[in-house]
């Protein structure tokens, strides 16, 4: 008899559809209490040194220091910096692959009625985030995309088909574990196909879309894409003599097989299921398979198989299947995998999965390393806010996973059934994934051009109306520019600020070139002996046109980089 | 004396920084205990006929009419079709322009820890909505993006300066006027420069940046940025006699000025704030005065307002701020208004609000119009979940507020100061004014090509196979393509949908074209006579040069199209 607790850690390593996977982001924290001396801040504003500040108005505001740690709430973080960036670039490269198969998106809110999302996820129904009562309605914060979408196509019925994507934030109440990324909110991605068409034509879609998405990323092939159908699930469970009762339980206890030995999974279905064992053992012949099209073929010879209705429906589907995918050149990709089982109830067709390095726990959770765990823990292995990262047993899971789900939307709807099929892209796991293998550094903002004077002296103005009025010359033509927020600004500190920033550009202003109606144009970065590290001088009349040329050089330059370096985005 | 909710509800009127103001977004809402017979949904799926349900899965997810309505919380909205697209474009063409200055975006948890949120928001923090208690920490719904910035900055102390925007949704437990774009969850869209600059320059670049993204949208002048200062109110109320204590009371009475006669104004400051009526007709002398820098002028000479020294500051900020303004070319919109005083306490600067047509209430709340009001609602004011579509007492309001804030930060960090200056635009309300005065119909997905079979007769195989082959070419060279998902379409089914997603390019197999390595491409919605109404055979090996060049032609002549009609989005 296993400890409920390892139990429940294990059926949350396997993400349900969407997952919950951020890794890498540590939860940024402040202590106030302590004083930290190191880091300094500059003095006040010399607005507020310039002119004291108001009575009236201070006594109002005065600052503080508060008795409590400014955090974010534990499983939460903030994004900024280059983290941000890269977060931003995976999302655009994986929006513009929903679009270029016709996706649009939708916008539901944060929080759903309480009874939407009641008896949707089954026993994970614990981890949803309710609202507190303040009179009213009673709402929860949603657990998923999927069932704020099905409660959108039975509110709309005249939205009949749609390729809807959504990417969005969604919250669970689960054991953290921050730096493998399993956060309390995190983002989910989804594009999901829905409405009446013919059989296996938009599952073959979804499936090229994963593919696109992840050679978009740049990870040329190196993920899977496991497949497998609950037809056939169902089928096999059947043939092997698994009460109807029991499909679901054997089913999830199938599913742990990517992290747990065979003979603990037998276990499970005997012990704790009560399953018999010559099931348990017929079960085992056949879903440590794994294969391609080859596999299908092997099944269907099998005499005992072919005769059930359920895997007839499976073999019907899968046959269609692999037929689109070689039309769509994505079958390369896809392992046919009869371990695959999903944990979430709704899937009714084909579920899959994409796995890559390191999804799978550095240690598989046998009973063995699960006491160790346990013991390590030190007594309190039910504390739900207790951080699990440093567990060997929770592995970072699968980087996307779905499936069809025909009867979800008809749970509101009544009659009217609309069926689905969607995948639901693991952002944060991507975004570590990513990060870790990063060559090039990102820039910090996206501005092209620093616009500074140059000059000294006791008679140096600082330039800063010419300055701006530069500025908003670029910014009229639609150029990203900045300059620095200073009266007599140093030439030092201006480089230093276009260095910060990554800006490609400085467009220097002095006095005497102005006068010429002319400025210097220096590109950043370039090596001692480039013929034009000093810059160039440029009219100011051509001021749009010079800037322009040079900053799609520049960029036509960095692709061709990018290219020869396989970097994708 | 007042009754309270009207109290309540004119201070709901204005909004705080950032505006929760979305209208014209009803509230979708299906009763499902009502049968629609007539809204048709077609028959279940294929797949499902084809194959009869498995009774082991079927019963997991039966579909059951529930027994509550569904529907999205109270305050809340789906957002999806042309309402989605617009949105989307609103949204990018501000975030181009907080690019274009530097802007680099940051992303926070939709909850905080309680004590965060606690005390920053004066009695509106009544507004705010709490997690339930679960176990753990406390947690709230972010009522702003500013006060999650400023916690941010003080967890970050190595971020002394920064541009940040972020566009993100906060949430309000305010009376809903749904009609009018008054929701519970909304976005707001902020801007915001922290650090510690030489006075003025950031605050002048926030009102330059105002002015380009109404421009951007197409506004063409027709919004006026009101500009004031908390330190020349404050030297006003001093100057008039108005007790410290009283300050930000008779602050906030000022500030609905844009709502309420002078008349009505001045009794709630003498009846309800117990200010003296000499002191009441002093500020009367001055709050309803507007202007641009002459404004500025004409104040300096009244000496006793120049011996006042917060006066003083405000004058040379004001001073600092036209200048800088000019030198920008963003002085045009800007109408210096001395009733402009701002909500929330924090300010301690300039502060600005945006307005165009349409932002003032169509009835003032007069004394007289409150009581109408009163009635119509049958006695039950004071109900928050009521809907106020129909007050004419509640206006649009404001389409962007923001303001200089210098001591925000040190409520979290205690000792160290980060000056912020920011604006908030409220998407909502822009939104509806777009939608309102939008000519072209939008687009429903992104598509460019349409990919369809032409055939009939019994032989005819539906180019399942070649249709397929062909988006696969199209999407590896990043054209976006669709083609419709049924073995055997007929041709008018797929012009149909085509046309339904607004699809501008038809791609035609046919069989005897096919044979001879060719299609047809039509541009769709062409006039009857024009040359290419019938389309035109292409190569199918040149296939990717041929669709790019048409679509690249297209998009330059809508482009040049939507130029002529002075859309700029």
């Amino acid at each position: 008899m296993q400890h409920p607790w390892i139990l429940a850690a294990i059926r949350s390593v396997r993400p349900r559809r969407g997952l919950r996977l951020t890794s890498c982001s540590k939860l940024a924290s402040v202590k106030l209490y302590t004083t930290s001396p190191s880091i300094a801040r500059p003095s006040p504003s010399p607005t507020q040194e310039a002119y004291p500040a108001n009575p009236a108005v201070a006594s109002t505001m005065a600052p503080k220091a508060p008795k409590f740690e400014i955090k974010t709430p534990k499983g939460t973080r903030d994004w900024s910096g280059p983290d941000m960036v890269l977060r931003e670039k995976i999302f655009k490269t994986i929006t513009d692959v929903f679009k270029r198969h016709g996706g649009i998106t939708i916008d539901t809110p944060v929080f759903e009625l309480k009874e939407i999302l009641a008896g949707k996820y089954g026993e994970d129904s614990k981890l949803i985030y309710d609202l507190a009562d303040q009179g009213g309605e009673l709402c929860s914060l949603r657990y998923d995309l999927t069932v704020p979408f099905a409660r959108f196509l039975a509110m709309n019925k005249d939205v009949t088909q749609i390729k809807r994507y959504h990417i969005a934030k969604v919250y669970r109440r689960d054991q953290p574990a921050v730096k493998k990324g399993r956060m309390r909110e995190f983002y989910q991605c989804d594009f999901d196909i829905a409405g009446v068409y013919d059989p296996m034509i938009p599952d073959a879609e979804i499936i090229r879309i994963i593919n696109e998405v992840f050679e978009s990323l740049g990870w040329k092939g190196k993920y899977t894409i496991k497949l497998n159908s609950r037809k056939i699930l169902d089928g096999l469970f059947q043939v092997c003599g698994v009460p109807d009762n029991l499909i679901r339980p054997i089913s999830s206890a199938v599913d742990k097989l990517d992290k747990m030995p065979w003979a603990d999974v037998r276990k499970e279905m005997v012990d704790d299921k009560g399953l018999a064992p010559e099931a348990a053992d017929k079960i085992g012949q056949y879903v440590l398979l794994k294969g391609k099209r080859d596999l299908l073929e092997q099944l269907k010879k099998d005499e005992a198989l072919a005769a059930n209705p359920s895997m007839q429906q499976g073999f019907a589907d899968l046959d269609l299947l692999f037929d689109y995918l070689e039309n769509f050149g994505a079958d390369h990709t896809v392992s046919f995998d009869l371990s695959l089982a999903r944990g979430l109830d709704y899937y009714t067709g084909v579920i899959y999965e994409v796995v890559t390095e390191g999804s799978a726990p550095a240690v598989p959770a046998t009973e063995e390393e699960k006491q160790k765990v346990a013991k390590k823990k030190g007594g309190k292995p039910g504390d739900a806010d207790e951080d699990r990262s440093d567990d060997p047993t929770v592995g970072i899971g699968s980087v996307a996973a779905g499936g069809r789900y025909d009867n979800l939307v008809g749970m509101f709807s009544g009659k009217t059934q609309v069926p689905c099929v969607g995948i639901s892209f693991g952002i944060d796991r991507i975004f570590s994934i990513m990060k870790a293998s990063q060559k090039q550094k990102e820039r910090k903002n996206e501005v092209d051009v620093f616009v500074m004077a140059f000059g000294g002296g006791k008679d140096f103005t600082g330039l800063l109306k010419e300055r701006s009025q530069i500025c908003a010359r670029l910014w009229d033509a639609g150029i990203k520019a900045e300059f620095l927020y200073k009266v007599k600004p140093k030439l030092q500190n201006q480089f230093k600020a276009a260095e910060a920033g990554g800006v490609p550009f400085a467009l220097i202003l002095g006095e005497d070139e102005l006068a010429q109606g002319k400025a210097k144009i220096k590109e950043m970065g370039l090596p001692e002996d480039h013929p034009l590290k000093e810059g160039e001088l440029i009219s100011l009349d051509n001021l749009i046109e010079e800037v322009k040329l040079r900053i799609q050089k520049k960029q036509e330059t960095d692709a061709l980089a990018a290219q020869a370096e396989g970097i994708h985005i």
